[in-house]
């Protein structure tokens, strides 16, 4: 096969394992090209792309905003903070205006879950979800199974445990989705108040106990603690939170096994994993951001060539 | 003729009818150009051109940046939040440094009317006018007329009704420069503690009733809102505005003709203009937008040419 | 020879004279190229620059990006105000993601003194100062060189005072290493509570009265006053510092000579130097801010070309 199921990239939910499979064939060709001195391929000359941000994002704009030059792809950045949405226009609006300056595609990051969606059903532009809410964030899952995928073969079969706070990341759904379509297994882990209520009904198991979860998994992505949220509502203190969820040097010795650390990032050093830990071969933090960019050329060039047939 | 009489455009004011011609016809050819799939043309790659914008505007401010990047110039932009004007540097001397650094033409937006042709008196640089105050937005007019154009085969003797707040519009003043010299009759439209002192000099037509004003016209340009202004001062509630002054389908309805429906954006839907009439075939909104890329580039690319030679 | 000494500009303190040489004639070449119709050379169309600002500085990060552009590099930008700075990641992190993405230079502005030497202990990129603190100013120096050769044939025995705020300023370090290591003879001129300290063990002259200065002097580079410094812990008003080092007419005219004025930018005209005085043939401050461009381009050039090999 050599075209995506989808004409969007809404969410891993509508992707089949297949759509999947031909992301990261086309990924690893554009890993290569990245490593080259000159890297950048001519492909999406034709393509202008709008960079929607409805909400801050550095690090996942500056990969998509390099994944789109690398692809020579004609680039519009629209950020909320300078925009009319605060003048009362509507989304659709907002995006209609913009797509009538001749955009053929829309990168949005928004904070309501559903954005994204809601939107392909009012436009003609193809998109891609940079993550909407605490719902969906498709392109950090597609990297995240990437990096297992080059780091351990394959994703089939593996046990991989998300660690922290389940409840507002956009992260856990989307990695869920993604892995349980590749055949791992998945579970969630971390304090019962940062775990939502519907997550058994998603298929992944369940644990409270960090080290339990460790003993079981082959692949441990360590979220981002928001301290905000600590304290008021979700757990005592961040450095309790450190003490039970974190993942140090010391927790790893009393595995019996080598796992796989990941962190979607920016890490909080100290609190959900350690400099130590952070810094070792166990680690692929560094390779995910790697593979960020690549992954995204993959989503955006396939996208790219639905919209040109 | 294949020059403009001008080696700025500073306002709609300063313009020849024969300027207004030659804008449109070269309008046409970018416009073909923006709907190729290879939406781009190599003619500026010698020309750097500085977007300054001293007062938030995204959508104009994307227009112009894609309008440029079609054109292939190199663009710089500078923003007041993050610039130096905060630390009491002059205009002129902001403007001189970044021609310093080798730019041949600037886009500026500035709070102050008089501020692009005050600095067109200083600086050696061709000088774009993107809205000053509340004066002039010349490629605002542009784009109106060149829409109307489009739609209705001609400017030359249609009648234009420009409705709302004309006392705090740059797009006001700006339009009926532009639809005089064309041959257009226009009238202005609103509640009269919008409409200001010295409208009537301007010789156009003055309407407080809008059924009256719409059943006159063959274009109603319907111009933003601001929210913030209703209550305070000008009039007892935005809702009241919108029963009195908002373009709506029942209004329509009463008419015995078919009227265009114009809108510079962003819509406040509900306010001064309706959802339905706002997406209905009355409306050219949205092909406002994309003349205004078409537009922007004719007029870049003409004054360019008057740079090189 | 044609290679830097350094991998990195960290700071004028780590240069050889043979290397400003180097760079000043690299620089001259590239002050052809700005100068020409087509601005641009397509030299550095394998290498990606990160500009990472951690602090405002509108016009060095504009002389960047155009360097950067002139020389065909692909650019991203990422500025604190946007950042995961804030969400508590640590510099190398935050530096090292941006790594990832394939990055092979960063040009770097940052509040804290060292910043970029800390840095550069703990990342392989090559990394430009674009202003650490009140630490160094390394390309500033380069550009202010540069301007003085530019228009006096050379540096080497020419007498410069640096005017004003010394304690506080990142240029006035940078351009006493360089103005010394090509020769020059440097004073520093400023009211006593603005010179620090240690100063006079920088083998400089010091010297508290501006017309004795001036009188000793070739060139004088006056350093921008911050308003908000003067009245509280430095100097009784604005007012009274520009009495006593503005530079004006009025003192130009006791002295028996021509000198040179320069200006690093913004200037506050009235304070430490009046208008007819900027804007007489004495000053070279637009010089400055053209050389800006042409000198960047040799730095990021020469730097880029020991990556390669």
């Amino acid at each position: 096969m050599s075209a995506l199921s989808v004409n969007h990239l809404l969410g891993i939910k509508y992707l089949t394992s297949d759509d999947i499979d031909l992301i990261f064939e086309t990924a690893d060709q554009f890993k290569e090209v990245i490593n080259r001195p000159i890297k950048k391929v001519p492909s999406l000359r034709d393509i202008t792309v709008a960079n929607l941000f409805f909400e801050n994002s550095t690090r996942t704009k500056l990969s998509f905003e390099l994944a789109e030059k690398r692809l020579s792809a004609d680039i519009i950045n629209f950020s909320a903070a300078q925009s009319s949405v605060k003048k009362g226009e509507t989304l659709i609006d907002t995006v209609n205006n913009i797509l009538s300056m001749k955009v053929d595609m829309v990168v949005m990051r928004h904070p309501n879950p559903g954005a994204c969606v809601f939107l392909s059903k009012h436009i003609s532009a193809t998109i891609i979800n940079a993550g909407d809410g605490a719902h969906e964030h498709p392109t950090q899952a597609l990297l995240d199974s990437y990096s297992i995928k080059e780091k351990l073969g394959t994703v089939n079969g593996k046990k991989v445990v998300i660690v922290g706070d389940i409840l507002h990341s956009r992260v856990a759904l989307s990695n869920i989705y993604a892995l349980q379509k590749q055949g791992a297994e998945v579970m969630v882990c971390g304090p019962k108040t940062l775990l939502p209520k519907y997550i058994s009904s998603l298929g992944v198991q369940v644990e409270t106990n960090l080290l339990k979860a460790l003993n079981w998994c082959d692949v441990a992505n360590m979220l981002r603690v928001q301290n905000e949220r600590m304290e008021v509502n979700y757990f005592p203190s961040t450095r309790e939170y450190a003490q039970q969820y974190g993942v140090s040097r010391e927790i790893l010795n009393k595995l019996d096994k080598e796992i796989v650390i990941m962190h979607p990032g920016p890490i909080n050093r100290g609190v959900e994993i350690t400099s130590d830990v952070a810094d070792s071969q166990h680690s692929i933090i560094l390779n995910q951001v790697e593979n960020g960019v690549a992954v995204r050329m993959a989503v955006i060039y396939l996208l790219a060539s639905k919209i040109k047939h």
